[in-house]
């Protein structure tokens, strides 16, 4: 179907007109998922799962660099063992989705799809575990997983979605603590470094924490729309698990202990994030560290010189191949202008049109994504200026996402200017909260905010005073209306 | 638990005694996997993982340089999508897991958990699929599946295993079998190469093909017991597919077509054939080119030069970690004797000892893990050697395979020496069969063997009589007991 590059662009809600339109038309669009025919399930294409497959190069290095090493265990984990932690299956139970039969037999005991490896991780732990010797055990997984979600979108929160979840084994309770935090630093140096996406980090309260988890750390992101994100969690899961696990091991000082362990996680949901956070009107903005293609190069063809440009543009995809991500579109059948619609689209940093004029002057003419520049690049610079144009699409990236996010956090200690703020512009408000779960639960029935963070500077100090109580000594947390 | 080397060795089977529980005592004592507690399913270790990340590096750099692109698609199918295609359904509905509760509801339809992804990938590429641009579509899947098997073992059969499945679709019936070929090359040369285990490739029967497929084509290899594994397959689906899920095209000659398709895989079961192809008495012999470890290195610590030896193999970490697969193990309450036994049990390619001697004489002492060869190298040589060394094991390792699997190849007419092989020696049996899948299943209940694939080259020729049923014109195609 070749339509023109305006139409193409007009089938894109505008993102202001309606924010989780635009979204929804832009992942379709661009081919990079599409809705499978099971319940809030979702296929993810070529597109969409090859930010995937560089989130997960990216950020795999950094899980081994401190240490860790990949697992696998099970999809299925038996109820009876899901029901050992009771925070955990209270969070847990009513989302997952049982297996009754296997191989036209009833089964005896019901089978969970895995909503997370907690269980079954601990029970394998509880057998490799004997000593301190084995200790520390760091180990991580990419798998898939599965929480039966009420309302689903598309990457953001889908029944099935894949991720990576790292389970720990201490002797102690400051190596746990010291590695869950570890572990968000990691997840926030990744999300500014490789997504372009900068984050806030911090303490979840006790009612957003993970079931089961002693503490629950978090990355916050803003999207473009003024809502968080909530981007990665770190768990100390203190001794919660092991204690009904059985995880003990024996120490230096010969006395059996029961193990303190932690758990981490990041999932598909981030490349919702970075179109979230980076994308406009004309379509995707990819950071180049993570995007599939980083740069595209067009061919602009005349009669005349048709083989001329073919052949260079050609040579292109050779030359720079090895370092760059590199794709050239020669297709016939489109015309230059509607393929700079789609390529823009689809968020690729860096265009290179090369026609008889470059040519000519021995070069082409690059289009970035980000600021929409246009200059021409002598063929002599173009090894070193490309590696540096994408470095510099990246820092700008960052760059504008963090200057989003100044301009749209508030620091606030008037409730009714705080309802004002959620209600029309929405962002990260930084407001006094005593600590009482009731004054939480107050502020989100009154206006959905939530408690995205408690930061790690927080101190209380005399004259802050509760947004919903009034109490003194109160903390500067973050709020805001989130996905 | 220190025990000293004799002890730790002693605790695996001979493997001539009882090459089963050889088997499985190795994979549990170098920690390759331990059994869960999820019937047939189990928890792959670090040490086994590594071995499949190195499969998926290997593999998929093959898989993308073939032109085809990586995807996801869900684990859920919904049981009326796996009912289209009636073998499809009749292979594999006995075996498969069905959800039927989601989020503490009954499900309107029970969903099977994925033994394959035919059905749910069809159904999306239908949706893909307009015309002959949109072919031929190239994509792959790396991901978990399920089948209920009855009777399981470790990474050969389980009821969750691990593998990449690529689907494609074409314009052509030629550009299908095409592809069909292309992959099982791909298989073959990357088995041979990377894993360094020779394997017979060809067609299978119309009994052994796979359910839903026109033609299956497969490579098989021989494990050190005699028995063939089924090491990787390749389907031309012809239109089974396409007609029942409806994936049509306009081609260019305005015409809507029934498109052609494939799908190929292979499956964490690579990891066993590795074990069972090249390990022996003394535990795994891995290809250097998928060993989680390559290169170990062990200081030979005496109270006098202990830090001195100590930071020597230290420095061996850093200097060759960039390009090879390096671990030094300095354990303190482990002897030196303790860990070469460990690592040649955990079939490491080449063990470095480093002592006050070998410092003295500035270098190391190395012992290959294929040959038990012990030999001195100087420091200045190793950059070198070490590579070099790790090139020799892998082709090493390939010609003992290669020897082996022609040594237990026979060429056999008669019946009565067929089932002598079968029953004595096992071994590739190369007999001449018609072609009547009578004759194959009579030959199966009288042996066990079965029709591992006909060979491409295989001609029918006047003198060759079959096997069972003494006809004339029979093809000669490969028998063996299997896995």
């Amino acid at each position: 179907m070749v339509t023109n590059g305006k139409d193409f662009v007009k089938e894109v809600t505008p993102r202001d007109e309606d924010f989780s339109q635009w979204y929804l038309d832009l992942v379709l669009k661009t081919e990079m998922m599409d809705y499978a025919p099971v319940r809030g399930c979702m296929a993810i294409r070529p597109y969409g799962y090859a930010i995937w497959e560089n989130i997960q190069q990216l950020l795999d290095k950094r899980i081994k660099a401190t240490g860790h090493k990949n697992a696998y265990f099970p999809l299925f984990i038996p109820e009876s063992l899901l029901q050992k932690e009771a925070d955990h299956v209270e969070g847990f139970a009513p989302e997952v989705a049982l297996v009754t039969h296997g191989g036209d037999e009833k089964l005896t005991e019901r089978l969970v799809v895995r909503p997370t490896s907690e269980a079954i991780i601990c029970s394998m732990y509880a057998r490799w575990i004997q000593s301190y010797r084995d200790l520390p055990l760091l180990i991580n997984q990419w798998c898939n997983v599965v929480r039966w979600e009420k309302s689903t979108r598309p990457f953001l929160r889908t029944s099935e979605f894949l991720w990576q979840e790292g389970h720990t084994v201490h002797s102690t309770e400051e190596e746990a603590e010291e590695e869950a935090l570890k572990m968000l630093g990691v997840y926030k140096e990744f999300a500014e470094t490789e997504l372009a996406i900068p984050v806030i980090s911090g303490l979840k309260t006790e009612s957003e924490k993970f079931a089961g988890a002693l503490r629950t750390y978090t990355i916050e992101a803003l999207m473009a729309d003024g809502r968080a994100l909530q981007a990665g969690t770190s768990h100390n899961l203190g001794q919660h698990f092991s204690r009904v696990f059985d995880i003990q091991f024996l120490d230096k000082d010969k006395q059996l202990k029961y193990a303190w362990q932690t758990s981490w996680g990041v999932s598909s949901r981030l490349i919702g994030a970075i179109i979230m956070v980076h994308g406009d009107d004309r379509g995707l903005k990819l950071p180049p560290r993570v995007a599939p293609v980083q740069v595209v190069v067009v061919p602009i063809i005349t009669k005349k010189q048709r083989k001329e440009v073919l052949e260079r543009v050609r040579e292109f995809a050779d030359e720079f191949s090895g370092e760059i991500r590199i794709e050239v579109d020669d297709r016939e059948e489109y015309s230059a202008g509607w393929k700079f619609n789609e390529w823009e689209m689809k968020g690729v940093p860096l265009r290179l049109e090369v026609g008889p004029r470059d040519l000519s002057q021995g070069g082409v003419t690059a289009v970035r994504r980000d600021t929409g520049e246009k200059f021409f690049i002598n063929e002599k610079e173009l090894p070193k200026r490309l590696p540096a144009l994408l470095d510099d699409i990246q820092s700008n990236l960052f760059k504008q996402a963090l200057e989003f996010r100044e301009k749209n956090t508030y620091s606030v200690d008037d409730y009714e200017k705080f309802k004002d703020i959620v209600q029309e512009k929405r962002g990260f408000i930084l407001s006094p909260w005593c600590g009482d779960p009731g004054c939480e639960e107050g502020i989100k029935n009154d206006t959905k905010a939530t408690i995205r963070c408690i930061p790690f500077a927080a101190e209380p100090s005399e004259d802050a005073l509760c947004l919903f109580c009034g109490q003194k000594n109160s903390k500067p947390v973050y709020f805001a209306r989130a996905y």
